[in-house]
């Protein structure tokens, strides 16, 4: 009775399309979906009533991505009953802590693509439940929290005792993760014997999970198309896997296959003995000779005799093999999909990505132009869930300021005000794994300078980054401390400007153009459902020297009503007019059926955290290039130890963007002879 | 340490000018406050700094109305600091409940000049404490948490048990009642004798106040510049009135006087002494020859013989008394504010208006053209501080909507989510005294029909409502049961549409058209700080009968994606499109260094709450005017019972308004010839 709706209406259009880029989300085929308005609504009357309003199932965000809230089931089943095809990628941990650096990258290129989901492997030899940055464990919880990827986390049982397992499941929660691919394991020794209460088979892990932690998580469970290599026959495995599935299992994963009849005489195998979860075929591209031989040794797997004919003559033409690969691939994923019977593809990727991504973009599953549910990436922790604030200063640096709010029990939704604790955890590693600079040491130095002359210099690696012209000797800055990404399409728009100011020592590090109402679905500025209006305030922050700050002061006068400001040196001395220290919204959404989004603020109080961070940048991530006591080193310092961090809005975002103006009325300011 | 502004840095200008409309707030004067452009801002560097975030002092809404969280004694302070020049009313409790109705109506217009306080008088004999709708106590009540009044409630204090005096504090406070005017109050019976341990004077209220309520009330104690007439000295008096400050009093209103030189003088003696809390001159325009006479009896005062002798040849001329009792304050006042000591002026109104009013415009302090601190009138309890977000229905009925909610811990604030509850108050009794019409029945009869005929003069009444023309029997219809007053400005506007739809049966109780960004200071649709836009989706609900209704939802596929409705009949019976029962804002202003304010949203939960209302007000104000089983009473019956009610949001607020196309092809849909 606490429905409101009819249960006969379906999810209004205006939450349907949208799917999140760089998360896990919906893929690009969304707008297919049947649009409301088709459905029995208009027979007057007809709907369940209700006279009480106490209890309101109503969740207190505005939900902007339906999927955010959802278990990884859920949205298998909302994509299988609106027909929107998926993919998922299987990633294994990496060996070394820069191979795991690059893995993230990955992670975030990929997820570009739109995965339902992704799985990361489980190495009982690797420590995979430790807290080391190449473990299963913690690569899947960089996955989850720090890309925002929803993550199966695998996890095998045998050879281990009771409580290792429950520890493992215990510290996937605690980090977020929500889904366990439950797998027994390779047995270690050759003369294993089943212990008569441990874990001998993955049916185990499945009944532990449910007994220790209810439905707290989404299980998968491997299905063998072929029949698992160590089963009596393939029928006996289909009844093991029919238990899996009983014990508690919510979807199957096969293992890799050749040949689409495979999969479909397996899929309507399980179906005859009342197997009714969902199972993703699990697809292998064939990325290389020897990779295919280790992988059909390990999986115990024969390939066929085409296959093999084709291959072996090219076995030494990676190229070749990768090309024929991709079109098998596609042609195999082609005739799952045909059948009907297949929703989602899931990719054995071997951590690589090109033929992968070939074969979803020649598909048309690879999500190309994908939505932002938010202006910036969310995090898939389930305790964000709610979060739709934060503050711009991270806007290029989400990574850490997600982990410097790991520790917070609510998260900013709706308004910024005090409900979140401003309490920012320190960040004392620069060096953190999800932090770190994808590029090494010589290559930073050839773009920010081996030798630094003076301030100027520095100047000079700013302005180079924004024009993304080469500097003197011929190299490209394609990244800075405060942002390890080239420019965004967004800032490119304010080039002209922006290359101005820091030619003359405005030292730019994030910035926005005012935006009076576009369309929700625009490229660049669009974020949130179709329908809706983006607004945003002109946003710029810099660091500056002290004899700028002066002349800029005098010139913010001028611009009381209409510039907020807050300006701040290394020691924290602080000059800002904002009213008692309260938020200013800088950009905000207006949405069909909804209330505002306001997705990122200036808050005066976090800004002094993000401070301590932005000048330790100049020092951990660029003078510690350079010996000690060196001029290059001396000359970072002295900036860091000199210069003001200053951010402007604009609050008349109607107006053209004033900001330019005080910039020019400063310098014209800092150029005019002395008055008297 | 936590401070990150310099003390130096005085408010901000954005928030200084606002001053609130139709509550107790900052006077018309405000502009004239100094502009923080001004200040020793730009030495960069001087202010204080912090490295921790941790403690933050911030206020969880974005303050539209600094002095919304200021106790009374604070505004005071601000206004005096400012230079702003305000005024203060006192009323007794009227003695009938139809006199309570006019006295609360009278709030309601003198709240519109921006009063800093009322203060309502304590009558022992009139059982001051009780919950009759003429006490004092609900008088003070309604004045602070139905009328947005910051009130002062006099209370005495002898012939009282210390139980009944705590009794009434505790009363007063549970009802959000902040300020006491402690007063020692007439002895019954001539003989009185001082009690050894009992209220025998002011200060020993004053001192029980401060021992069982610590800070919690502001304290205001009467000053009298000829001196009490029971004190021994004006000297021993004045010894006394330090005592009471000392003991705990924050300000002092004085008892009336007939020159200025009487209280100026009082106020350098009281300075003399060591008195320096604010001292407000009481000022009494004479408005009778009767009423002047009571006063002075009462008072023990004499009358100046230069005032006698205009007076007594005028006394059966209330008009030229009126006048020349005007002329008098309005110098007198000029003499106070001139001489730089006085900056409020506590007027005695005898629960009269013209005269007061008179005075205070003539002043200049008449608040012409108050800011809106928000669209809708804000409630003066302490713990509705933070409410900024109602549902639009009650927009009419603020009253109602205050009164249903007033069992609610928390109000929303920043957003409606689910942080509010839903659980709306039963309004059981629609004739509530500050609920009730204005009007009496005859005169409701003569608006809205002596007879009906059938639906069509339903429609006419609702027709001649809108349009002010008279009726067919030549009277003007002003009010409706969903609206006590007449038609709102922002309404008149979309006068000519609204007339139309009500003729064809589309009987109209909340409107409003749509605002792409108008300046926040819009004489017609600005509220909030100046420097900001307000935006608005057009709103339109009404009630129809089921054919119209029919129609209309087949109209309604067409705009699907544009417009969101709710449909209801007194069933419950319920249609909506409305995603997920999300509320969706239909009022925001976008604010310099604020979030994001949306005042008012369609909250589809809270629109079954109101409906129960708006259904009712059909029978509980129209249909009870007529003869039980008589034509017109069944009309109404009809009409309530078959009836649907219907709100429409047009989502694109840049765009026109489409309300009255979605109204325009129903009538459409319903005259063309049937299909088949």
């Amino acid at each position: 009775p606490d429905r409101l709706v009819a249960p006969s209406v379906p999810a209004p259009p205006v939450c349907g399309s949208p799917s999140p880029r760089s998360t896990a989300g919906s893929s690009s085929t969304s707008p297919r979906r049947t649009p409301a308005s088709s459905s029995s609504k208009s027979d007057g009357g007809s709907s369940s009533g209700s006279e009480s309003s106490k209890d309101s199932s109503r969740c207190s965000t505005p939900v902007l991505d339906a999927e955010r809230h959802e278990r990884l089931r859920e949205k298998m089943r909302r994509r299988q009953d609106s027909g929107d095809r998926w993919f998922s990628l299987e990633f294994f941990p990496p060996r070394t802590a820069n191979a795991a650096v690059n893995l993230i990258s990955r992670f975030d290129r990929m997820a570009a693509g739109g995965p339902l989901f992704i799985d990361v492997t489980w190495h009982p030899a690797g420590d995979p439940g430790s807290d080391k940055e190449t473990s299963s464990m913690i690569i899947a919880n960089t996955a989850v929290n720090y890309c925002g990827l929803e993550t199966i986390l695998h996890m095998t049982c045998c050879n281990q005792t009771k409580d290792d397992i429950t520890g493992h499941l215990q510290k996937a929660k605690r980090l977020g993760l929500k889904n366990i691919m439950a797998l027994r394991g390779d047995p270690v020794g050759e003369e294993w014997e089943e212990e008569v209460h441990g874990f001998n088979h993955a049916v185990d892990l499945v009944k532990h999970i449910r007994s220790e932690f209810d439905d707290y998580f989404d299980i998968c469970v491997a299905g063998y198309p072929k029949g698992h290599p160590e089963a009596e026959s393939y029928e006996a495995d289909l009844k093991y896997l029919k238990e899996k599935v009983l014990a508690g299992a919510d979807f199957i994963i096969t293992q890799l296959f050749f040949r689409s009849e495979t999969f479909l005489k397996f899929m309507r195998d399980c179906q005859a003995i009342g197997i009714t979860c969902p199972i993703i075929p699990g697809i292998f591209p064939i990325q290389g000779y020897h990779s295919l031989r280790q992988l059909v040794k390990l999986s115990k797997l024969e390939v066929p005799q085409e296959i093999k004919d084709v291959i072996e003559p090219i076995k030494d033409n990676d190229a070749a093999i990768r090309n024929y690969g991709v079109e098998l691939a596609v042609s195999m994923c082609r005739e799952l999909l045909d059948s009907g019977l297949v929703h989602g593809l899931h990719f054995y990727t071997l951590n690589r990505e090109v033929a992968t991504t070939e074969v979803l973009k020649r598909l048309g599953i690879w999500n190309e132009d994908p939505r932002r549910p938010l202006p910036w990436a969310v995090s898939a922790h389930p305790k964000r869930r709610v979060e739709d604030v934060r503050p711009i200063f991270w806007a290029s640096r989400p990574k850490s300021y997600i982990y410097r709010t790991q520790e917070w029990d609510d998260f900013p939704n709706g308004r910024w005000g005090n409900s979140s604790s401003p309490a920012f955890g320190e960040l004392k590693d620069y060096y953190l794994f999800y932090l770190k600079s994808k590029s090494p040491r010589e290559e930073l130095l050839k773009m920010w300078g081996e030798e630094l002359t003076g301030e100027e210099s520095v100047f000079e690696v700013f302005t180079c980054y924004i024009t993304g012209e080469p500097n003197k000797n011929g190299h490209r800055v394609t990244c800075m401390p405060w942002n390890d990404d080239p420019l965004a399409t967004e800032t490119s728009l304010l080039k002209e400007q922006l290359e101005k100011v820091n030619r003359r020592g405005i030292l730019t590090i994030n910035s926005q153009p005012n935006i009076n109402g576009k369309p929700s679905t625009d490229p660049i500025f669009g974020w949130g459902p179709s329908g809706g209006y983006v607004f945003q305030k002109a946003y710029l922050e810099f660091f500056a020297s002290s004899e700028i700050v002066t002349a800029l002061l005098k010139v913010l006068k001028k611009y009381e009503l209409r510039v907020n400001y807050h300006i701040v040196n290394v020691k924290g001395q602080n000059i800002t007019n904002a009213p008692d220290l309260q938020p200013n919204a800088v950009t905000w959404g207006i949405f069909p059926g909804r209330e505002i989004i306001q997705p990122t603020v200036v808050d005066p109080v976090s800004f002094l955290s993000w401070k301590d961070e932005a000048f330790a940048l100049w020092i951990e991530q660029w003078a510690k290039l350079y010996e000690e006591e060196s001029p290059s080193r001396m000359i970072i310092q002295y900036i860091h130890d000199n210069y003001y961090l200053v951010n402007l809005v604009d609050n008349d975002f109607p107006l053209e963007n004033c900001l330019w103006q005080v910039v020019d009325d400063t310098f014209e300011l800092l150029n005019s002879p002395p008055q008297q």
